[in-house]
């Protein structure tokens, strides 16, 4: 294969005193970070130790705002924000590490929405407006990572801010491109072959495979793996090493789309 | 006077459903605004808001940045911050401002630091070496607010960061050019017209003249006024006027510090 | 009449340097106050001055727990919270204004819930029952305050928690018990007489009569009156005198309910 | 030896997604538990559980406060509270965990200071006096751990508080009862039968060896374990197991001090 692709992970979970994630394994394995922003989780100092190592490995730098709720993780969902409310909360969360980033030189390059706001800007095209237009509003050289088929990606298309379609390596999908909820049998792959497998037909066809067999065109531009536990890593290493067998590039955004640079 | 003076004042302290300060009514006497960064006061809403009126106004945006603690209002002194804590801190909270300005095509100027953060980087060279070297990490062309003589004036002069020097238009000053205690008698002037004279002969003379009539050789550069209760606002309005009937041009940062533009 | 009611307000809604409501004044016209936790609103001292207040004028002291969003004043619907965390939230909240209570000498007699979380608390039967039992598991002797025809009365009823029947001095009803949406002509009655006519008529009837005309059988044990505002302000003065005039005594829980005496 | 002795440890210091402590071990281990309560460390569910843990475990549960920083894990002074600040702040955070504990049947026998404030109330005779205060006025049966020969031990004599002498197993001591700073030679002892050794001369001598080999009488009530890392734990259980040994009755504070039961 001559594809080229990224590689992303969630990074920077750590808080205050409590540690989170492998981060320091998973900087060596991806191409992007998505680094939380202090809402979720992250603190000032641990948005600039994920910045700094992942500058060290040539790891691009994205930001991952989410709901500012810690004890949440930011995975609990609040409703009736105002419009203004989403976009000022992405923008303070994308600026903050923005400056974070400058100071050691970087730039970033992208941003993920995290959590329950990921799902909701994934599932409502409003929301997904609004978040799309805050980042654009702020940069519109910013790429939005968006799961492929999503009000996300429709709105980013909408909007024409650049961005790039995600599929996660571990999860099985629906037939309409939406994830199979966690607590279903399957949801979930653990084989890191089985799942690397699977990730080169993604590249190779250009389409996920449902959990149903159904194939949805999608090409996808970034792969989600994750970091916490051993499993978890073995998996990243895992793909990573089968992508490059395969031949596939690996190179961050900011390779593959030069106006992300600054 | 052919003088040309900023006049400052604090802004955006109101935070979600609770209102603080006169906002509106200043930012049509003020040429910066320092703009509270939702550690001891504000929020992202507030911020935007804030921010938009400033730019309508022709108000300079700045940062003000405090310790995390809305309870204190940031007047708490923290104390065994790292020196990465202290700096990351400051940069997440001038770098969520700067996105927020950004998206409404402003950018920021300058930045002040709040309450206890500010008295202790007045007093610590230590600290203030640390608060100018955040920012400069982050932007070199930011302007640092400083009061004349303090540890902070000598930090930003020695690292080579644009700054200016700063007096108070209704605080008594001692001899060495630290403010009067609040407690202490004739600590605060409360009558608009004798802090309008007295700011006018610190101009004319380029000194400030300390509660003992010693004379301390400051050129001010900035004026703090303050804009919380009626009496506030006709201090704040009566010194415009006055320095705009002796002639003194009074104009924003990126008018006398062209390097503050973006 | 010879019928008691109580008379009851959302009070110690302040927060640090932010201050918010006509407490003092309220607390010389209610007999019971709802007093925000630090979670959606008011913090220790808040708390601390509120509940001194409340005793100096025999008023009676309610925990008003909601969720942990200060910027969105307990007003965002917060989703996805475990049994276990919605439970330990409220026990938390109410908890700590006990302990601040018993340094005075007084105790908590009544729980009401804030905002969101009792907008969904009055609709879900199930976070109803959590609610109702986490306070009973702390205190079997808690009164819980529930608009009449909600999920909430039902849930305190199927445990056996004591309750109360609270209507709204100055909102409109729909035919089921509900609160006309405030967007709504006629949701809010702004003129005290209006609403004191109401009252009164709610209490001699033993019903709600609905925007509609329709009567629903409640017998009001607590109203709720509102304390923003010089209209609120006058607006509870006149419900009181009006209620005193038509021979209703006013009477704080304690005094009612006497197992929630300690 | 007839001696009774109480092993305390600083438990619950979990928070939301973050895990911190082995403190299901360490509750096998000790008999009371110090339990974070949401300031600097903990939630409302982690204090839930720990709560019901301890009690499975037949532990004596106390209250932890500190400062309300979990960025800094409540171990920066935070200086300038007003005395109704700091009486307040240690008021709610106790009674939210007495509600949590009273859900379980269960009871808060103890208060113990955590980080900073526990640093300043040693050092401070008037921090001291505010801090007992707080705690007397909810609660004049509330035992207070504090370190021998310190501002909080005399203020708790002072007022009349229970209180109980608390020794470290791990950490040297100066001659006049401090703690010997981290940071030199020999200030914390890493071998679990070295440091059950001296534990056990301090209860047969009823006194304090100091660094320099000065005795400081102090009959020791409760000594302090910790219970990060593997090593830590094997400290806890060899001093457990080495005091048993010896005869020595390890027994929680409500079996030895009956008015600190309900």
């Amino acid at each position: 294969m001559t594809l080229t692709v990224d590689l992303n992970a969630d990074l920077g979970e750590s808080f205050g005193p409590w540690s989170m994630g492998a981060d320091e394994a998973l900087l060596e394995i991806v191409t992007s970070a998505n680094i939380a922003c202090g809402f979720h989780a992250g603190d000032p100092v641990v948005m600039d130790q994920t910045v700094e190592r992942a500058l060290a490995n040539g790891v691009g730098i994205g930001a991952h705002p989410g709901f500012d709720d810690k004890q949440g993780f930011g995975r609990r969902r609040v409703l009736g924000l105002t419009a203004k409310e989403l976009a000022t909360m992405v923008r303070y969360q994308l600026g903050a590490l923005q400056a974070i980033a400058r100071a050691h030189g970087g730039f970033v390059t992208h941003v993920k929405s995290h959590g329950a706001l990921g799902n909701m800007a994934s599932e409502s095209d409003e929301l997904a407006s609004q978040f799309v237009g805050a980042v654009r509003a702020s940069d519109p050289d910013l790429i939005v990572v968006a799961m492929a088929a999503t009000a996300l990606e429709r709105a980013a298309a909408d909007l024409g801010q650049p961005h790039v379609r995600e599929v996660y390596a571990d999860r099985a999908y629906n037939d309409d491109g939406t994830l199979v909820a966690r607590n279903l049998p399957g949801a979930v792959l653990h084989d890191p072959d089985q799942a690397a497998d699977r990730v080169l037909r993604m590249l190779e066809e250009g389409a996920i495979t449902s959990i149903h067999g159904q194939k949805l065109k999608v090409r996808p531009e970034t792969i989600c793996v994750h970091g916490d536990g051993p499993e978890a890593l073995t998996m990243a290493r895992t793909i990573r090493r089968r992508l490059e067998l395969a031949g596939v590039t690996l190179a961050p955004f900011h390779l593959t789309h030069p106006k992300a640079q600054p």
